[in-house]
């Protein structure tokens, strides 16, 4: 299934700046994601072949724009060489020895079988996961004191992307 | 608590056909699901120790009987040594890589405590996840181009099943 | 943002006795949790620098003060250095098995740059998850017969939260 093929209404996404490098798309000044029910598509540039981006600040703006007050918040990356975690945002030194310590697991050559040559990548992204969920209370992503939201890139450089459910708790 | 002890509304499911080997049951020939809510459980036959099942079709039908338009799909498999992931559905050397590589990270034996023989297949179910989410907008899987949802057998062959619970987006 | 920044209603919830050792708070008799629209957050106190801690009881009585019948329970620690997962919670061996291994894929002192000498348990973090979901039937955990939910300590002893978060499936 295309991405673009279910993209039913286009409407502009207010996303703060990025953080430190590699950086965000700031999605103002361009057409750079799309709203389906409630759902956004952040688009996220990435500049090396393995990292961690910080799109806390991104995330937060979709879950304002929700509306939703309680409830859980989901962030999915539609990509296979790609994931999301939720680790320490504080000190940048926490996401490079995830990186490396990722790359030490799994190599990025060991006799695959799978002959695009990304095979690491693919097997990190199963390792981390494509979804995370984070708590939403009084509208907000209820993150612990030192926790942020990453998109981990694994095969890149790459333009990816990052779709953001909210889910409304309700009923009981 | 045993599965069967819940089961409340037994009802058929139209499931498609299986993929490619190890192949899923049909279960419209078969008590091979149960209804709960509107919670779907699948029967999936695994054919080797290890491997992964592409179980995107009948998550799929899942997704289109629960009649939600927009929220999320989690798939959970109530099993200790199996898991739930999402990765590419395209070649399937992928899936043989990942698997390959779980086996070289966490091997069959290496002095484990549990005395039953399957440690290994324990590790790999909590370091892969028991529990997928994937989005779900307009009443389909919101998968991106070349993912499919995976049932990983870590200690097969054995009949496994897949809870599928599929959450609207309301409120807001 | 500060866990108790956002804490809007206290209120007094009623757990079960800890599992085996290490044990969980009994938060009867101190103010131990905090609930938010409907979620509820336990209070787990760990004895070990790494150890699995069976909070099963604790999250099925946060479902039952949910009184959501049908649905998904979330359960997330807000914490860099520890997780959250599902395995077997029969023999206590599986959790030692996961608990030695994980350290052997990631040893605690292997040259990192973050300072705090605790990367390992950050890695870890990533690698099992600071969520997991459960799905919720007839108001109780849809576990499965062998299953049990943990919260993972990789940098401890420690007093650790975990929130519950329920959300009914609504609507379809």
């Amino acid at each position: 299934m295309s991405l673009d093929s279910v993209v039913s209404r286009p409407r502009r996404f207010d996303v703060g700046l990025g953080g430190p490098a590699p950086r965000l798309v700031d999605t103002r000044s361009r057409k750079g994601y799309d709203c389906l029910g409630r759902m956004v598509s952040l688009e996220v540039a990435t500049h090396c072949r393995t990292g961690l981006v910080d799109i806390t600040t991104q995330v937060q703006s979709a879950v304002a724009q929700s509306q939703v007050k309680h409830g859980m918040c989901f962030v999915y990356v539609p990509h296979t060489t790609a994931a999301v975690t939720v680790n320490e945002a504080f000190d940048p030194a926490v996401a490079e020895d995830i990186t490396a310590t990722l790359s030490k697991l799994v190599p990025a050559h060991a006799g695959y079988t799978h002959t695009e040559g990304n095979s690491d990548a693919h097997i990190k992204a199963t390792l981390v996961g494509s979804c995370q969920a984070v708590p939403v209370e009084g509208g907000k992503l209820f993150l612990g004191r030192w926790q942020g939201i990453f998109l981990c890139e694994f095969d890149g450089p790459r333009q990816r992307r990052c779709h953001v459910q909210v889910i409304n708790q309700s009923g009981g």
